[in-house]
């Protein structure tokens, strides 16, 4: 059997829930490293040499280091193709639905999500004040997006077609925190294909896994 | 011969540009389709059908409708592996390495990038008030990015690796305003790697293409 791949962040953190999950899926041994952000871990030089722009998370696969959640995801989606359930398509035609539709998701939805997850969960625990202005134009671009979701979600069941793939992923780990961690949840909940979608795709068990990892208390470090 | 694929939108648009040089580099043929923003045309119901957004480009290729201007580049890549330049990998190794900086990109180059766009070269000849806090910031942001940049570039010829690929085809959009339509050139010109490849990229056939489309005047619609 191979070596176990290495994640460095914590799981609570949206891009690397990202990969966990997406590891989870494709039954990928992984050892996750802590990278403590609060003692600044993430700008050391050691740090810097594995992820360069000094975010979490990165990642080591043998030989191989790579960042970007959605990159390190696509490239494990390649490398393990036949093993855990299938995230990514094989002809031209599937590639491109589910690539559309994680750009769309890198694009158009964590924008305006990741803001509302930052200022809603994030600065309330971190005593931050948090900015009225911000969260209203943001609240207003994704509601915009997640209207064409809800009549895409009404035309196929999951975003690329009938089958979960990583482009629905991708949207569990800011959607977590906006159903679970806001009072801003009906954004999901009030849209009736959405719901079903989130439903579905919330309760899988490689994401419950995620969430168990998030609640669990962090190592001693 | 097949027939030309389609392309909504204007060529001065970022997203629109970039799909644009990566069909030039592929030498797939296309026909370029107006879509007068100024008149809503990428909001009514016909073109939502396409782009359910409301964004340029969209883009069709016999049967297929796709949006999103990085999946789009990745399905001509994909679809049309065998002609023009190569701009995609084809081991697992070689593509993670592409995506990770065609991520970077996306998520870390362009959300600086294009508020600068917009404000320093869009807003003016629209007539809008710039917002000097937002330049500031994301100026600041910007500098950071392009720090790595540099220091990438002093280590390997262009992002990826030796080759010119999609990672830093992607680039050149937002990359054109900033040298040539804004006062801040400097944050690509004054970092030594960057500058050696900003020329190298810009100065492709492709790419030189792109900007004549640009600077055409518009077909009377």
């Amino acid at each position: 059997m191979a070596a176990a791949v290495k994640v460095y962040g914590p799981p609570l953190s949206t891009a690397v829930s990202r990969v966990l999950a997406c590891l989870l899926e494709k039954d990928v041994p992984f050892q996750l490293l802590p990278v403590n952000m609060a003692r600044g871990e993430h700008k050391k030089p050691d740090y810097l040499k594995i992820q360069p722009f000094g975010q979490v998370p990165a990642f080591q696969d043998e030989s191989i280091t790579l960042f970007e959640s959605r990159a390190i995801s696509r490239y494990i989606c390649d490398k393990y193709a036949n093993q855990g359930n299938k995230l990514f398509g094989t002809n031209p035609l599937e590639k491109a639905s589910i690539d559309q539709w994680l750009e769309a998701e890198g694009q158009s939805f964590n924008p305006p999500s990741s803001v509302l997850v930052f200022q809603l969960a994030f600065a309330p625990r971190m005593k931050l004040k948090q900015d009225e202005n911000l969260i209203k134009q943001n609240e207003a671009k994704l509601a915009k997006v997640l209207d064409v979701y809800e009549k895409r979600l009404g035309e196929s069941r999951y975003l690329a077609g009938d089958e979960f793939t990583l482009a629905d992923l991708s949207h569990l780990p800011n959607g977590q925190y906006l159903v679970n961690a806001t009072d801003r949840g009906e954004l999901f909940l009030s849209r009736k294909n959405v719901e079903r979608w989130w439903g579905e795709i919330s309760s899988r068990e490689s994401w419950k896994k995620v969430v168990e990892m998030q609640n669990s208390p962090p190592p001693s470090a």
